[in-house]
Order: C-alpha cells, then structure tokens, then sequence
C-alpha cells in the first residue's frame, strides 16, 4: 500500500485521523499540553516557522539567536521552555518561530511531529513551513558543509519509509518541498563562509552498524566493505547521513506540511568514522544551518539586515 | 544470518569488533567521553550495576535515591552529570551503580549502548549487571503494574531484533537473563503495595501508529482493528509495550551482559491509549521499578534493611 502527500489548500496542517474530532480532550503527553489545560490557539496560533533539532541545548541557542535576529524585544535574555513539564522534549519560541528538540532516531522524531502537528492543527496554525535543522556525516564533502535535502533515501538508497501499522508494513512517500529547498539555497548565497549544496540524505535506523563505522561495540564487516557501501551511496546521490529525515519527510508530507531538512556534516565519512573535532568547531558547524535559517526566516518576513 | 548469545567466562563485557583494538583513541562522542581524555578503568572499573532509562530527570532521581538506598556519603545532595557536555545523554553514579538516560526508540538506545559497552570495556568491569527501567503501555493488567520482562518481542510477536549492517538485515536473539528476571520477581514479593509479573513485552518503533493508538496526527484503522491487534498480541503473551526492549536485549546479550527489562504500565492499552493520569500518580508509578531494583541491588551487596 502506497500512500499519497497531499497538501491542503486552506493553509491548514491536515491532520488524517477520523477520530481525533471524537475526543473531548486531547492530552500531548510527551510535550506536556493538552486543549484543556491550554489554550493552544492562542499560545500558537500565529506560529509559521517551526524548527526542529536533535539537541535541547541547541534548539534553546536557536531560538534565542532568533530573537536577536529578528528584532524581539528580551532579545539576550533567556527563553522559558513551554514544555518544561516533560525532559522528554524542549520547546522555544521567538516571534513565529518555534524551536522544538526531537532527540535521536526516527521513533523518537516521529512521537514529536505526531504530537506537534496535533498542536498546529489544534492551534488553527496556517501555512506552516517546517525545517529540521540537524548535524550529519558528509559523503565526499568536506566537513562544515551544509546539506540541504530533495529526498531522504533508506539504507538502500530508496526514496521511501516503511511504517509499522498495527502488524502491517505502509510505504510512504520521503520527498520533500523542491521549492522550499531551491528558496533555502538561493539564501546561501548571502552566506559565502562555507559551501551548501542539495543532495540526498540517508536516514538510517543506527549510528554504528547501520552506518557502516567501524568503531562501534560491535564490526562483523571488513573497511572495504564499508567503503565500498559508502561509495555506492555516494553514487546513488547521497551527500549526508543522518537519522530522522525519511520519518520526517513522510508525516509532514502527509500532513501538507512544507518541509525542509538543513544539516551540517560533522565529518567526511569517506575519511573517517570518530568525530574528533573540537567542541569549538563542532559549535560553529552547527551554528551554520542556524545561519542559514535566519537567513532565509528573516527574508520570508521581510526583514532586510541593517547591522 | 542469525547471531547466538555468549556470556564471558571472565566477566569482561564481549566487545565483538577487531578494528576497535586498532584504534589509538576512542572518543565516546555522544557521551563526551574518551580514552585519551578520560582515565576510564579509575572512573569506571568498580561500576557492578548499569541502570538505563529514557528520561534524564528520572535517572537523575534514580541515582539520587541509590546513594540514599546504599547509605552512602553525600546522600541528599545533588549529584553531578557526568556526561555534562553533551545534552544527548545523562549519566549519574551511586557507589557501584551507574545511572544514564536513553532517550526514546530503538536507535536512540542502541547508539548509547554502543557507546556504553566500549566504556565498560575500557574501564576493564567485570560481571555487570545491566537493567533497563521503564514506562510502558500495559495490555489487560492494571495500570501501576510492573512487568519484568523474560522476552522482548517485535510487533509480529516474534523474539528477534532485526539489525540493518551496512544493507543487509541481521537477525538478532531478543532473550533476556532468566535467573535475573527470576531474581528479580523474587524480590518483589517484599514490595507488598503493587503487582508485579513476569511477560513478554513488545517493542515497537512508533508509539502512534506502531501501538495500534487511535490518538496520533495519523489514524487509519478503526477501534476494532486495533483492540483485535492488541487482543492478539495479549494472547501471545505481550503484557506491555515499549520501544527499547528487543534492541536493548540483542546488544546486551551479544555482549555478554546479564540484562534485564522492568516497566511499569502507566494505563492499560484495552481500557485506551492517553496517558490521563495526574503527574503525581505518573510519578509514583514511575518509582515503583526503582523500588525494585532497588531492593534486588541492596540484596546482591548484602545489605539488610535497618531503617
């Protein structure tokens, strides 16, 4: 069975589920909310930009570089996380923009979009672009470049993600917005201090064995091996690897969401498998797609740089 | 390709990787750990007892009431991050008792397994003992139970943990410690005030969709279809459901780590599938696997309740 995206005409994120209009109460549990306990539509009502991120730390950073980039007044002050109740994941906003972690994997993002896009469609959010801003390991490009994807491939190289539906397997659609992605690299132009392109991302369900590296617990393949697997990737029009983009890709398909996935590689993987670089450079690797965000978040709305 | 299980007859942890011995350094990345940079046999080598669980507030919590359980120096204060600069993870000791997060899903854990078995490697620990303590949806026992898993099944109700290396699927045995389990139960017959029981638990990659929840941004099966998956499962001896178990079992046993699993149901999935209970009853409920393993270390130290 093959499902189709679809995007709404309304603006409205399109929530696909007959029975969410049954319930009297609908209680986001890991983001700690609820349409009882808050009023989403005025908390979030204005939202346009999400962005989501692995780590809590940097999503705060995010969300506090936006504030200083977009004008907001308690710029350079702290941002209060709106799920403070829940460690599982942390929310920020600067103006229309929030900031959300998703932690690590595909199950683990999946529980996050599951519970936001019920937020946004609870809030009554419209014309919402989403973009996971992430880190990657490069294949064939130097590390600090920037990947922007036009589709997120599995561990074969397909354009597709399986999802588990009772004891049923669904193939979703991994596309993401072409759009959206050639508006995200005509901003990097602005941005000469280091290379962006757009290429395919692998989204594997491990870092270690599923990756290819040989450096986990566990190695039953030979180097040869693994760059031979590399290679073919890089054949197939992989650029970067990460964890998160195929399940990404498919419920914001799914759901009419505009989506983007922007992620720095950390390393080459064809050189190496250990991320050795300095926490300063990673810190300014990862900064990088914030820029570009901003970039591009501040051009949506207009604003033109005067500092 | 099936995989066996083998204990170690020395003890030492069973890292299964040639290449790792050919390493000069090896960074612990999402753990900000390492070996140039951390004496890890002096930080590590007395640990006898790994206790991992998603959520880092509630590890830090676990570690905290460990150093009260075992009377030891600084009980009461807080106790320090040990992996403080990175937000990937948590990680907290009590005396020989490790406590780290996890995060959610099958790749979040294994990426932190990894990492975690190449430490106790290093550090040079022997006879570890490794127990997962979680929060599950229960299937036709009472919310606040705790199950003890002896078998961690997938969402076909199958014992195995299929691995993605480099494109190939392995097979992995999701088997856990039977003597250990039996241990276990057997200290909570002094635990009076909740039931515990020993079950299979399924493991999935979504908590939505993957659980057969009617309450996710995506829903394509009625009530029906799903009470007849989840009735089905039950018959096949599921008692709850995570989304770390089958993984956590594989590694674990590939490793010649002792495991165990033990989750406490925080609703049963035939009554519905929000979590609607008050923080506070989440909360002591989520005590309730820590009381247990609690009272299982305290017996493998020999010591005796005096207060």
């Amino acid at each position: 069975m093959t499902e189709t995206t679809g995007y709404s005409r309304s603006g409205l994120v399109l929530v696909k589920n007959p029975h969410l209009d049954l319930m009297e109460e609908d209680v986001l549990y890991h983001l700690d909310l609820g349409t009882k306990t808050h009023n989403l539509p005025a908390m979030f009502g204005d939202i346009k930009f999400v962005c989501v991120g692995g780590s809590p730390n940097r999503m705060r950073a995010f969300a506090q570089f936006m504030q200083r980039e977009l004008g907001l007044a308690g710029a350079g002050e702290d941002v209060a996380d709106i799920c403070a109740g829940s460690d599982r994941y942390a929310m920020y906003r600067a103006g229309p923009v929030l900031s959300i972690s998703h932690g690590m994997g595909i199950p683990s993002i999946s529980i996050m979009l599951h519970e936001l896009i019920k937020l946004l469609h609870h809030a009554k959010c419209r014309d919402v672009t989403i973009i996971r801003m992430g880190t990657s390991g490069g294949l064939g490009i130097k590390a600090g470049s920037v990947v922007i994807t036009d589709t997120a491939v599995d561990s074969s190289f397909r354009p597709r993600f399986e999802q588990v539906v009772l004891d049923d397997v669904v193939v979703r659609s991994t596309e993401l917005d072409k759009d959206l992605a050639e508006e995200l690299l005509a901003c990097s132009r602005d941005i000469p201090d280091f290379p962006t392109l757009i290429g395919h991302t692998m989204c594997t369900y491990d870092f270690y064995e599923g990756q290819g590296r040989l450096d986990g617990a566990l190695c039953s393949f030979s180097s040869e091996k693994k760059l031979e697997y590399l290679r073919r990737a890089y054949e197939a029009g992989v650029r970067n690897i990460e964890m998160e983009s195929t399940a990404f890709a498919a419920l914001c398909g799914l759901c009419g969401l505009k989506a983007a996935v922007v992620c720095v590689a950390l390393l080459d993987r064809l050189e190496g498998d250990q991320i050795r670089a300095s926490h300063e450079v990673l810190w300014e690797y990862q900064q990088r797609p914030q820029r570009l965000i901003a970039a591009f978040i501040r051009k949506r709305l207009g604003l033109t740089r005067t500092d």
